[in-house]
């Protein structure tokens, strides 16, 4: 076997996980029972990065339920729960003879090996045994994206620039690998990017960046935003961080939430479902955002709206949820109290400065258990960051839950089988999944909350001028 | 004075409510302040039909504040304050000599006597003395839109069909205005039409008349849709209904809410306002839904979601939201339990089948006030109906509150000089406002509330590919 | 008819409200049903002094249904329900002809007419047409318990304080009351506190004052202590507050409370039911809190706990709800934001101090509508005050819904035969009702919920030491 | 060393989160400022029986400060923390050579194991290096009261009934432990009795075992309910619930919480914060209740009341929080869905048939992880029960979090402090705390939330007739 898994032994306990899942997951389990037969993604090479846990595990079985061949590798360091890697490796078979699905990730890489992993979910085998790159991608931040196109622009350039040239110690090793394989084969990259019909993106952040590619002409293939399926946008990030959010901070701290000042930092959707965590356990919670209207949005829903400035001195917890950058500055944490709480469930760790922490002069990092650092001041006072700044409910708890991922997943199953399967409706660029697959994602959930779904008569359907059987909205609609 | 109010007395109560108002309304107070100088509506005849409420008032002295020349009708027969009407008409002046805003409306109209109002409201006399039409509509419910369409179409057929072609009792009416038109002056529609620049349309069910008009090709000038700006359609129907609900069926019933089961069809905007409403009291809700996307969030949102059918026998209180038709019928009247409360914060009384409710054999409608009955079934059960099936939150209380109207208005005032100024960009068509007024509406409310917004970074800003001062989300963005 | 009704062509509508009311109380329709048979109240002459709502018409009604005679009198100028009143009076009779119970009350009454109504209730005639007193008391904040007590001890001093020795605007008109009545019948008073078997108590305030008296030994006759009953304290205090004073709130000002910054001082049962209230309606809602305890219980309930002096420039709505007086101050008034609401729902209206407010040099109070008054400082800030600082839930609104006061008009119904029944058990002292009865009375309420009571089976109920049909909790129960 | 630490190398980890913990025990921690120079338990020597977390070594820790020379055992096999125990026993010193407080203690004890290590508690060294029994116990549940009661009772009957003579699994270890010392010294226990100044007990079930054992004339020396301290009561059992809960069905079974239905058995403090704690998640939660008090307060609060048998078949999670027993049966498991998750966060885990469960005929147990279950049945159901129907918060997550026991542990203290020092005003019964205390607990606490009290001015403590500085509040205010 040559591909990594941080312990065979956990396999067992990962299946018997994965077991669980596939209850909470209905979604996917009703994509296997309708498509398992006709094998819709027979011949596709689906190359993913997504944070490698138990409900992945779930999608990926799903994907090659319906015939896919898949390689994956997380999108996180973090992230992965080494017993679902170790589940998914195996499949059906046993530890000695694994019969499942190449994985490439483990709990608590290092950026080198990050990148280095990433790199060979490209490299699949086919039937005759040849090396061969995959037909499509599964992408969550868009760094095997990124990778591939960076790979595509350098092979064109002739060169890769210097390590020396971005002071990103991420993109350093980003630039290592694509050094390597330029040395290696100048034009693998462009090889690989020729054979993908395209991508399907899970998260904001990864969708931006297509935007920007399609917009500035350099996007080489179509891409199904999956991240603004609104049974992915309103339910993975609103009510999966209403669940994680406060999992993470318990999990991590058990400090008493009920009765404390939670600074909740953006009011989107991630924003809205953290608001929610926090007060649902008694916390008081204040947001900051720079949006008027969600700002006005907060206000009506009975939470407090100031500047960080204003409050950062008095505050218990603060937590990022805005996928910009820089939201929790050194200024900041010099005003915290003692024993504050500082968390991102937002994207990139780089909503709180770690760096510009971790410059601060006599200031020391002292690990209290994996994830949960104390940051002790020459002062004495202490302030906890948790999983180092990046997603604390990846790194501290174990992400969203089953069920909630199951909607983002079947959306992720149905962009796969949509453009494997229609390429030919794709011309390049950035779509969302037609609002009847969005609906049906919705359906297929409903049974296992009990719910009776009212069903419209001719005459009402006839009256509102929608189908009997949906779509049911104008796609500006909002929810 | 040959526009009627229903009593003059009322002027002075009128006045110091709309005084009242204004603090709360500081979107509209902040557009007199900004424009009130250069009187962009300058020149503008604005015909409008929109519930005469004090906080409508308050827009009709900001319009005119503006420059605008108006007269004004209700869209709903029920729901005028006459002391709102009043204040408006007296304005500057005195009961004996009044120098406000010509207004059509008072509580309790007939429906020959609204459509006999509606018709009032276009004719305006310029300057001169002469007889004019109007130049902008300002429509709730796309009554007079529907009135002059209509009128146009029947010139243009040369007759006017007999009330005997429907059966529809307030399409008669609609039906008369219309063929004492044609006969007093054939071409009087087709005149007003040509100089109408556009309407600004305030509601779903309008909105859904407009797009259907424009798709058929019969719509006549440009349209704004207001109901969609997200300082509209998230903030009046949610957080609007969310405060008029209860306090319409605390006015009718004084029957306590917490611990009583309440069944809320449809769980949209206004939907969850009311859903939230509810359990604000304490109140056990149940959601009906025919949309698995709005079904879904109901049950993530902690309500138990059922069929109609299958509560209706238990549930105390039945409230309806949906915006369509027939959704609480004879078989459900005939189950409820008795002094079982129904009521429709919708849009029109055929949400509930009222109709059929009066035909049921041996049932006796016995009204307890105003807007308040009990149906005694022949058994004696009796069941409470608010407002005869109407809008509860408007018949049964005073609507909206001033601060969440003031967020519509202000939209509305956005859109009036929009279109009004800047005719040329708009070609017949509906649209909605740009985003950047969306939020501008927002901001303008936030000082009244204590928000403090943050604000971006340049390099915050870049990150996100946005400019400083917004608009920050693309127009997909749910909120 | 020597007694006073405002209007008797109210009473017609007073009759339908009635009707329904009776829907809405279970507990007493329960008390009618299960003692009407046996009239365990045969005898008794009943004087009351109660907010004379549609509500307390259906526990007058019980009463007499139970055999009592009674006589009924409100406990507060403002609360009246003009048409509740003559209901009552008109009972099963015609106005012209009323065959109910004499009411001595009517919305709106001076101080001085609110005494010499007061005095009326203990003016019965029996079978024989004599004069005589009652037997019962039923009180609600002790003003007639008072009066009775005052006018013995003034009888056994031989004369009456003149009404000079108060400053108490209220006081004189007792003073005035109790020396007409000395020097018609110098042992008027002490003739009827021997024929009185003793007095059921509906609130906290009345209560204290009956300890002091029984601590220091004045006390006349037994009491029972209706208000910390379980069924009452938990529910009247908490529940009803939750729904009536946003009622009160609404009918009073129409303002938004959505967004709003809302001040509860005090966090006692009623102040727990209020900030849920407003809570419930998106309000941010600050505590004010004496007791460390329930300070503490504000705090992990997720409110914020502030003193008055530190909010009170910046808060929008302010309400008392401690029981205390002089909470709201002059000092506070004169730094509230323009147009800042104040109101009470504690009890007396001394928790604001009115007096201090029209004192303010150059202060005008307007009028805007009844009950709702603003005050204009000299600098134009208004700030408008609710029901003249007395309990604005009843001021402005209708009271307590008729579901809760069933609870609490159930207790004082069981009260009322405990006390005329078993006198012997109860020598002069302050009582509660024995649990038994406490959740004899909650389980009469719970049908109308649809509540499945489980019942614990004969080894649970071993096991707890607790019979099967309760009580279950000791006495020290909190729930 | 003669006492069994799982791990000493574990305790640098705990030294670190009894740090951390101190932080979020501001009254324990301020005990030991007030009283840390006085020594007020200098001479007692204290045998505790309470959960093992790191939240009671900063108790132990506080009881040491105080003087105490302390002996520890955990009340429950499975809920130590052992890097706590570990902590504890190193004290200031190093796993070498510890100076802390003696525990016996680590999670997952077998029930011999558990009542040997309760036995050690009594077996104090004084200076002289003899064997000495406490003086003072402190106890959670009435483990280590019950067996020094059943020691001294057997001693007087001169034997020991053989284990034949229990079903209990659990008693028949008692009995082996207690026939063992019986052998070895026939007046042991009644020795140790006799040196015995008092106990202070936690919680409900070890409170009511005290009452009763008060009541049949068997207590053997004074004890102090903390368990009904409003500090205790209304917080621990509340707030603690609120947050433990979730996060051991979090921890246990990472599903999602949000849209499931879940049943609560009881609503008494317990069941009120389990149920706030599951809806602030967006579950709808379904309550079970005996009593028609609790019954009304639950639907009052908005959640629907059946009996199990009504709702077994659709629920998702059960919890029982009763202090009952047999609430979850063999007849309830049979209907539950597949993957019905099953827990107890009242007190014993006979609250749940586990005995009969196990019985079923074909039903295999299947452990997933350490604490969680799957029981198969034979037609392939599986319904997941949570740390063996014990305690789950103390099972699958680490119990109340620090600062809700900051309040109950610091009312153990004052009660420590109160019958050591004051036993004279202690005759053999069982007390609760003086108010003054429970609200000096409660003041403790308010700066750390940021909480402002508000002081009384002397008139209005005359008013209320109460001292300024307190306590408000007569003994039977319900909070």
């Amino acid at each position: 076997m040559d591909y990594k898994v941080a312990d065979l032994s956990l396999a067992e306990y990962g299946r018997k996980e994965l077991s669980l899942a596939e209850h909470e997951m209905p979604g996917l389990m009703a994509m296997r029972e309708r498509y398992g037969k006709d094998q819709p993604l027979k011949g596709a090479r689906i190359a993913g990065s997504l944070h490698m846990t138990i409900q992945t595990g779930v999608l990926i079985e799903t994907l090659t339920a319906l015939g896919a061949d898949v390689r994956w590798a997380t999108c996180n360091i973090f992230s992965t729960q080494d017993h679902a890697a170790a589940a998914v490796v195996v499949g059906e078979g046993t530890p000695e003879d694994p019969k499942g699905t190449p994985v490439f990730a483990w709990k608590g890489e290092t950026l080198a090996e990050y990148w280095d992993e990433a790199e060979k979910v490209f490299q699949f085998t086919d039937a005759e045994g040849n090396q061969v790159g995959p037909n499509m991608l599964l992408d969550d931040g868009g760094d095997i994206t990124m990778l591939l196109h960076k790979g595509v622009e350098f092979e064109k350039a002739g060169e890769v620039p210097g390590q020396d040239s971005t002071d990103n110690e991420e993109f350093k090793e980003v630039l290592r690998v694509l050094d390597r394989s330029l040395k290696n084969d100048p034009t693998y990259w462009t090889n690989v990017a020729g054979g993908i019909k395209g991508v399907t993106e899970e998260t904001t952040t990864g969708v931006l960046r297509l935007y920007d590619r399609y917009k500035e002409g350099s996007l080489l293939f179509p891409a199904i935003n999956v991240n603004d399926s609104v049974t992915k946008s309103k339910f993975d990030n609103k009510y999966g961080c209403r669940h994680s959010l406060i999992d993470g901070i318990n999990r991590a701290t058990d400090v008493m939430i009920g009765g404390k000042v939670a600074v909740v930092c953006g009011y989107g959707d991630v924003g809205k479902g953290s608001a929610e965590s926090l007060r649902g356990q008694g916390a008081r919670v204040i947001v900051t955002e720079i949006d008027p209207i969600c700002a006005l949005q907060a206000a009506m829903d009975g939470y407090e709206v100031r500047r960080l400035e204003s409050v950062v001195e008095t505050a218990d917890i603060f937590i990022t949820t805005t996928g910009n950058f820089d939201i929790i500055r050194v200024e900041h944490f010099e005003k915290m109290k003692n024993q504050a709480i500082v968390g991102n469930i937002g994207h990139f760790d780089n909503e709180i400065n770690m760096a510009g922490l971790a410059k601060i002069p006599g200031i020391v990092k002292d690990e209290i258990k994996p994830q949960v650092h104390q940051w002790i001041f020459p002062d004495g006072k202490k302030v906890i960051v948790l999983s180092e700044g990046r997603l604390l409910n990846l790194g501290n708890a174990t992400g969203h839950p089953s069920f909630v991922m199951s909607n983002s997943f079947t959306n992720q199953t149905l962009a796969q089988i949509e453009l494997f399967t229609k390429l030919e409706e794709y011309p390049i660029g950035v779509y969302v999944l037609p609002k009847a697959l969005d609906e049906e994602v919705a359906r297929l959930h409903l049974d296992a909350l009990g719910v009776e779904l009212t069903e419209l008569k001719q005459e009402q359907a006839d009256y509102l001028g929608v189908p009997v059987e949906g779509p049911y909205k104008s796609d500006q609609y909002r929810y």
